[in-house]
C-alpha cells in the first residue's frame, strides 16, 4: 500500500495539529507527504507533475483544516486544475480508477455541533458530499473521513490514540476491521523487537504479542460460533 | 432591494453563459456586478474593501460555474479571507445577519444526472450543503439556488425565460411567489410604456397589463375560495 497525503494549509507552521500529523508520518514506510502551499509558494501548480505523481499511489488522502465546510482554496485549485478530462476522468482518463480517496479533517468546533439541532446544523457526511461526488466521478473508493475535532483540547493519551488511528487510516487496507488493526499492532511490535537489545525488553514485547494473538484466537472462535 | 452579484470564473471572457448573465444585469437598477478574478488579477484580495462593500447590500449572490461540485478556488479564497471572526460572524460580527445569500450555478451536466441513480449520484441540495451551512453561520437567509443546466443547449426562447428568472432571482423580494412575479412584469411594462412613442404600441402594452391584472384578480378570488 502506497499512500500520498496531499496537505493544504496556508499557514502550516503555526498549526499544532498539522505539525503533529507531519511528525507522525516522517519516515513512515509507504507514506509520502505533499504540502501544496510549500510546493507551490506562488500558487502556480505544475499540473503534469502532479498527474504523474498520482500514478504511483494506491491511496490519496486530502488533509486540511475544515475552512467554511471544505478545503482551503489551494486544494480547490489543485482539484480544479489537476483533475483533467481524458487524464483523470472521462474517456481514457482512468488514472485514479480503483484507488482510495480519504479525508483527514482538522475541525475547530466540537463533534456534537455537527448534527440536527447542533450549531452547525449539518453532519460531516452531508458537508463532504462534494468529495464523495468527486470520488464517484473518478471511480475511486471513498473512505470514511477521519475527523479530528478540537485538537487543542486532546489529552496526551487522546493524542496517542489519534496517532494510531491516523497511521492506520493511511496505511491499513481495511482500517475499520478489528482483525487488521490487531495485525498492525503485531507488525509494530515486531519492528520494535528488532530495535531493543535488553533480553527483558524482548521478553515483554513477546508477551504482549502472545497476549494479542491469544485474544485474536478467542475472538475468531467466538465468531465461528456466531456464524453457525 | 440592493443586490451584489459576486462572480468567480477564471476565464470569464470565454464563457458564453457568463457573458449572457453579465449583459443581463448591465444597467440593471439595484444590481451590482463584481467579478473577483478581474478585480484581483494577482489573486490578492483587499479584505477590508470587500467587507465594507458587503454593508450596502441586502442580497448577496455567488455566481459561478460548478467546478467539482463547488466554487472555483478564487471564490473559496474570498470566503476564507473576507469571512472574518468578529466582522462577519461571531461576537460583534453581525455584518451579514438578516441578508439573503443566493447561488447562481452554471452546470455543464444535465439536471437528470443529479439524483439517485443519476451519474452524479447527489442532488444540488446535497452538494451545496457547505453554502447552506455558511448562510446558517452568518445568520443569512439561504435562497433556493438558481441552477442553469447545459446553457449551450438552450433555445432562444429558453434563454429568454432564463433571463426573466435570473433578473427576478436577483431583484425580487419573493421570487418564488407568482403574485410578486406578476407585479414584476407590470413594472417592466410600465417602464417600457415610458419608452415607446407610437399610440398603437402604448395601447398594446396597456392591454397586456390589463390582461395580467385581470388574471391576477381571478387567481386571488380562487385563492379566497380555497382558503375558506
Amino acid at each position: 500500500m502506497q499512500t500520498l497525503v496531499i496537505v493544504s494549509h496556508p499557514e502550516i507552521e503555526a498549526s499544532n495539529s498539522q505539525q503533529f500529523l507531519k511528525e507522525a508520518v516522517a519516515n513512515q514506510e509507504g507514506v509520502s507527504y505533499h504540502h501544496l502551499e510549500s510546493a507551490y509558494p506562488d500558487g502556480q501548480i505544475d499540473i503534469k507533475a502532479e498527474q504523474n505523481l498520482l500514478k504511483d499511489f494506491d491511496r490519496i488522502i486530502f488533509q486540511f483544516p475544515f475552512y467554511w465546510y471544505s478545503a482551503p482554496s489551494m486544494l480547490k485549485k489543485w482539484i480544479d486544475e489537476v483533475m483533467e478530462e481524458g487524464v483523470t476522468f472521462g474517456t481514457g482518463g482512468n488514472l485514479l480508477e480503483g484507488k482510495d480517496l480519504g479525508l483527514v479533517l482538522v475541525i475547530g468546533v466540537a463533534e456534537k455541533e455537527y448534527q440536527v439541532g447542533g450549531r452547525e446544523h449539518f453532519t460531516i457526511s452531508q458537508l463532504t458530499t462534494p468529495y464523495q461526488a468527486l470520488a464517484n466521478k473518478l471511480g475511486m473508493t471513498f473512505l470514511t473521513p477521519l475527523s479530528i475535532f478540537q485538537f487543542y483540547y486532546l489529552s496526551d493519551k487522546e493524542q496517542k490514540i489519534l496517532l494510531v488511528d491516523y497511521l492506520q487510516y493511511l496505511t491499513l487496507k481495511d482500517f475499520s476491521s478489528l482483525h487488521s488493526r490487531a495485525h498492525w499492532f503485531m507488525d509494530q511490535l515486531d519492528k520494535l523487537e528488532g530495535r531493543v537489545s535488553e533480553e527483558a525488553d524482548k521478553f515483554s514485547l513477546q508477551s504482549i504479542q502472545d497476549f494479542i494473538e491469544d485474544n485474536q484466537l478467542e475472538l475468531d472462535e467466538m465468531q465461528l460460533h456466531l456464524d453457525k
